[in-house]
């Protein structure tokens, strides 16, 4: 991962000011003469700038996005704990990490960082911006934002408006953080609780009835100990090894910022000046995690499915 | 309300014994000499023993269950905060609140003390038992504990046994309960930020994405302060000044226990023992909450949809 260092004010949508930022990012491969090679991943929310950790099966030697071939770039999204700018970042004015003065910071302020990162690179033209989630938000954001910039897009179960129960479903989450009272401390632990809450209530949106029935049903009678609640307390447990509270925070109040419409008559009108070609997969039922096993359930063709966090385009007839 | 003392051990299905139990209890109307007019309302996870407070629509002079013709009784569940013996209650053996040693209950537990009571108040048979989600399971289980008492059962968007989804959702409630380090602290406000955000959560079971966008979508354009947000808070700021942290967790835990088939050949054999004639209302898409307005969605003929917490039996044809 490299750092750019952006060190100039930021001005943020909601009327503040970031007196510098930084944004982590990794690349994969070279830019051609022609900058016709460009494949710009943008990240979901807790993922980090390496698509390779996250998306194997999409990107690497000898698959569909291949680094002999293209320029693969991925950044860390601002307020992101992986390398960019975020909650636990030491504010330079102060000396003093942001913590509970972080500003609030928007899909857009993102999408910002993100031009300020592709002019540095020397990008003019991106062959293809691809992303699922938060990552399609920032994807669509962007194709509005750059229109000409942007190629091609391809995005995967995103929205191009936050809906209300997609923001109610991020601030329960955020009512676990803040139940946590150490959330705004300064210590390594500080929060992890909260954290562990959140991510398990996000489970919630990421499977459905049916992925805990197919994985979560138990085998013997009990009363207690039940698989889905371990199943629980593991992603809770799993994430808190590898995410930071507030920048889980900040970043789920900037998805539900996310609005192509606003300021621009609506997001039907904002969605007509994209210019990119488009494919959008639209995940219906068909969103479901296994580990170790090849189970598919009955679906489309193709068909797109979770495994280990890991995306593969199942190209397969069932 | 009224509380029925029980001084003897009460045996739970955990292996843990409560030295006595106290059940609250309302009763409306006098129990006929031939014993054939009980209508027995079991409530849901948060209710009290006063149907009339959350069911005025359906109890009440001149009501479908009128206290002219009816003897209603209803207990508050055993581990609830209202009446009945619960985490906050003083331990007789020890002269201090369980608080965290409260043992675990299950439905079966619950309903071995109506049982208890419905002994205590002289009732040999209960012409109808009701209830929707946890007061529908507390009705099966009972039908088929007593399969000779129950006459008949009416219930509304409850199971047969907890599913894995359920569980999981419970499981990330407590986590929000757990992730609050005072719940099992003395004082009067602890554990409170934990109960509202369980609440929050599960707000998001009790309704659904059409819900939430019927009733919370933005008439205007803004970056923070959602309705989505202030409405996950609200309930749960609504919830804290009515319900009680320990209590909570301790049935959501026996809502995970629900299994009409432990022990009994699975649950489609416990099934075919009840003997209760039987009325199953499912909620599909049709579950919604509206402030004051009388704004339907389209749906079955008759359709159930809550309002203010009341439930309505609607019988006109859409």
């Amino acid at each position: 991962m490299k750092i750019y260092r952006y060190h100039h004010p930021f001005h943020l949508e909601c009327g503040a000011t970031l007196p510098e930022i930084e944004i982590g990012f990794t690349t994969y491969g070279k830019l051609s003469p022609e900058c016709d090679n460009v494949i710009w991943v943008c990240h979901a929310l807790t993922a980090n700038s390496d698509p390779k950790e996250w998306w194997p099966g999409l990107l690497g030697e000898g698959k569909l996005y291949d680094p002999d071939k293209h320029f693969i770039v991925c950044a860390n999204m601002l307020g992101s704990c992986y390398g960019s700018t975020n909650p636990d970042t030491v504010n330079p004015m102060t000396g003093k990490r942001y913590g509970k003065d972080f500003p609030l910071i928007t899909v857009r302020d993102i999408v910002k960082g993100l031009i300020l990162l592709r002019i540095h690179l020397g990008i003019e033209h991106i062959h293809l911006a691809t992303g699922g989630s938060m990552g399609g938000q920032q994807v669509l954001e962007w194709a509005v934002m750059e229109p000409a910039v942007i190629r091609h897009l391809v995005v995967i179960g995103t929205n191009a408006k936050h809906s209300p129960w997609g923001i109610a479903f991020n601030e329960a989450q955020r009512m676990a953080l803040e139940a946590d009272m150490t959330l705004y401390e300064e210590s390594a632990d500080a929060g992890m609780k909260g954290l562990e809450a959140a991510r398990a209530v996000a489970m919630l949106s990421y499977r459905n009835y049916e992925a805990y029935h197919l994985t979560q049903m138990e085998e013997e009678e009990k009363i207690d100990d039940f698989k889905a609640s371990s199943y629980q307390r593991y992603q809770g447990l799993k994430l808190r090894k590898r995410f930071r509270p507030l920048a889980y925070k900040v970043l789920s109040k900037a998805m539900d910022t996310h609005d192509l419409g606003r300021d621009r008559g609506g997001y039907a009108q904002a969605l007509s000046t994209i210019q990119s070609r488009s494919l959008i997969f639209a995940l219906n039922l068909i969103f479901y995690f296994q580990f170790g096993s090849k189970r598919r359930l009955p679906g489309m063709f193709p068909t797109l499915y979770w495994k280990s966090s890991t995306l593969h385009l199942v190209t397969m007839v069932f």
